[in-house]
């Protein structure tokens, strides 16, 4: 089956904000077997949402609309849907209660009349209630084109699919689809490309396709069967013949992050962390932190982004830098073991380095980043050149990415 | 005049990326005063590309295509376009000199003969060179309708369209559009609208409209006249009459953030900033060393994500925490008081408080923030209370945003 994405919305058109709706939704329906052949973006306008609907009636069989279920008189969506397609809307008065109950308990205030608009739905539809925001959605199915309505806020967006319109679309398809997501570090996509290379152009169910992210990279793994057992069954020994090929570069598989991989393993073998961070200048402690809970793992660090820090805070010795330079290996060292003394952690770690645009004084390139994790007994160090090519943001983030590969490689006894 | 963006690749109907480049762009031909109608992306097919062509021919006066001029097979953007407009292909030399010399000095290496095809261009097209790429662009005008191409990756797509296709459009409308972006901290987006009514509703040029950002928000003052200088005679007063309304939460004019406007000011006086974070955990850190040249102005801080880094390392007395708990008013005044003596820098700022997804142990409320700022002499405090409906992380970019705005204010001279 295919499907056609279309936002809604003059924001879009704007560019006060990016389509994320469409690439969640993408890359969500392409793990259910869904092929999407176009995505489409058109204003507030009942006129050109109309034309491009009558368009996507004829070429998808699936037709997502994002947006455009607010209360206020630009949000025309489901009056324009019902027009197109010839349907009427009514009152349901079960999701107008809901509205209602929302306003109070999670607003605390009354419910102003004009959200009575939101409870309006296609006559024959599936309901698509909604508990995290106000606007419900919905389906309805006309001359074998299946239409479906969610909200365009992302986080409705995302939840409504997840947990309402996915069952819809999995009951179009026969059986189910189930993917697995085996996500990697240390190795490239096109090296990843390259030695999947046989499963990935002869499979055909179950299927391999990847993904290249910010300095790391995933392989989704997808099978259809008549039943979720019989797909698990598929995927088991997929999932294990890439782990094969690939190695230890896969931390995980359907895991969030590399840092909640880490943040896990800590926590299994009750350990704590602690970070100085003089280039990333507080990114590996942002990316622990924005896991719910990291206080029971991260204890918390330095940004010692001067040397007046990395000395006086840290404790790092003067002579040391002098000698080296604060982008070195003795200083990475001793950043993180005095580190881990002050902070009072199991485990700590450092990274030192040149984020760039320009070379530091003594003349390390961009991307030179030194990264050393101390357990007290022992410190290791990596020193990483990743700046051809690379803006500061990359420089950081692979900063950051190594030194998280670096803990999970320790605790999990791999070589560093 | 009217424009049509459309995105050529099937990497985004998978999900893999988001089409960022219709943002941008969107943006930036709203700058210019050309209206944006539909975004469209189709993949790497030559007959949907067209059909999509078509279609966007009959609707609009632009069409701008972004993607789909690489080197390989599946690159078919130019070969589709000259089909469906009936334009031949030809070899440009010079075009091809860049292209191989752009390899051997930016790659080391010989360029690869399938780049030739990156050297056809269509007859009679205005060539946009690409310096930071190898993909070159172009531009024709076939009955009304002018096609514009851009490569997909966003730098590239960025660099050409600001160096090489605005002035195209430029020539296409009559005159200069010059516009000027107001930046806001501390107004919602609904209040800065309520403000500005009058001349968002009335004005036609130059013209006013709203943007919002995470957790701020801008507006946008576009004038068009006959030259760049008539334009500013035009802004100026209107500029100056937004902020006269809005007064002094507007803390830029054409600036990049909140925290480049603070370190400007940190530079300009020759004062050095450290930061104690407890909930942003490395987050206000991460945000003043995203700038190149930071060292100068920010000397480090504490990442005191726990009670025990809070005492042990920046020396907040246990008596303290203990009594009033960490997100309290009196252990954010310590933390900064504290962070500015162990890091010997002239300001210092903290940040404590309930990031989420639960209440503290003292029963605080998620959003619940104290943020403190030292001189040393003076020590000052707000507290937020932003959690309401709000995730992690958004209360955790509040925190930040005013962190940095209480330095901006206290800089200024202005009521905290």
């Amino acid at each position: 089956m295919t499907a056609e994405l279309i936002a809604v919305g003059t924001e879009l058109l704007l560019g006060n904000i990016a389509n994320t709706d469409a690439q969640m939704l993408s890359e969500k329906l392409s793990a259910l077997g869904i092929t999407v052949h176009h995505h489409t973006v058109v204003g507030d306008n009942p006129q050109r949402l109309e034309e491009v609907l009558k368009t996507a009636r004829r070429r998808a069989d699936i037709i997502i609309t994002t947006g455009g279920l607010g209360p206020t008189y630009d949000d025309l969506t489901k009056q324009t849907i019902c027009r197109t397609f010839g349907r009427e809307l009514e009152l349901h008065e079960d999701i107008l209660e809901e509205i209602r109950a929302w306003f109070q308990t999670k607003m605390g205030k009354t419910m102003p009349e004009n959200n009575v608009q939101q409870a309006m739905l296609p006559v024959n539809c599936t309901v698509f209630d909604n508990p995290v925001g106000t606007a419900p959605g919905c389906a309805f199915e006309e001359n074998g084109v299946h239409v479906l309505m969610l909200p365009g806020p992302p986080f409705e967006c995302r939840y409504m699919f997840e947990n309402r319109a996915a069952r819809y679309l999995e009951k179009l398809t026969d059986g189910v689809i189930v993917s697995h997501e085996i996500k990697i570090f240390g190795m490239g996509e096109s090296s990843v490309e390259e030695a999947l290379r046989e499963p990935m152009t002869t499979l055909t169910n179950p299927t391999l396709a990847p993904y290249a992210k910010l300095n790391e990279c995933m392989v989704r793994a997808t099978a259809r069967a008549g039943t979720r057992e019989e797909a698990e069954a598929m995927l088991a020994p997929l999932v294990e013949r890439v782990r094969g090929i690939l190695g230890d570069v896969v931390y995980g598989v359907d895991v969030e992050s590399l840092e909640a991989v880490v943040s896990g393993l800590l926590r299994e073998r009750g350990l704590t962390l602690s970070a100085a961070e003089s280039c990333t200048g507080g990114l590996v402690a942002k990316r622990m932190t924005d896991l719910p809970g990291a206080s029971g793992v991260f204890r918390g660090g330095v940004v010692s982004y001067t040397n007046g820090v990395k000395a006086g805070v840290l404790g790092v010795p003067e002579e040391l830098l002098e000698r080296f330079g604060a982008v070195s290996e003795p200083v990475a060292r001793s950043m993180a073991e005095c580190c881990r003394k002050i902070c009072g952690s199991d485990l700590a770690l450092s990274v030192t380095g040149v984020a760039g645009p320009d070379t530091d004084d003594r003349g390390n390139e961009v991307g030179t980043v030194f990264i050393a994790l101390t357990d007290g007994n022992e410190t290791i160090c990596r020193k990483l050149s990743c700046g051809r090519g690379r803006g500061r943001d990359r420089v950081r983030s692979a900063a950051a990415g190594n030194a998280f590969d670096m803990i999970r490689r320790r605790l999990l006894g791999l070589p560093v």
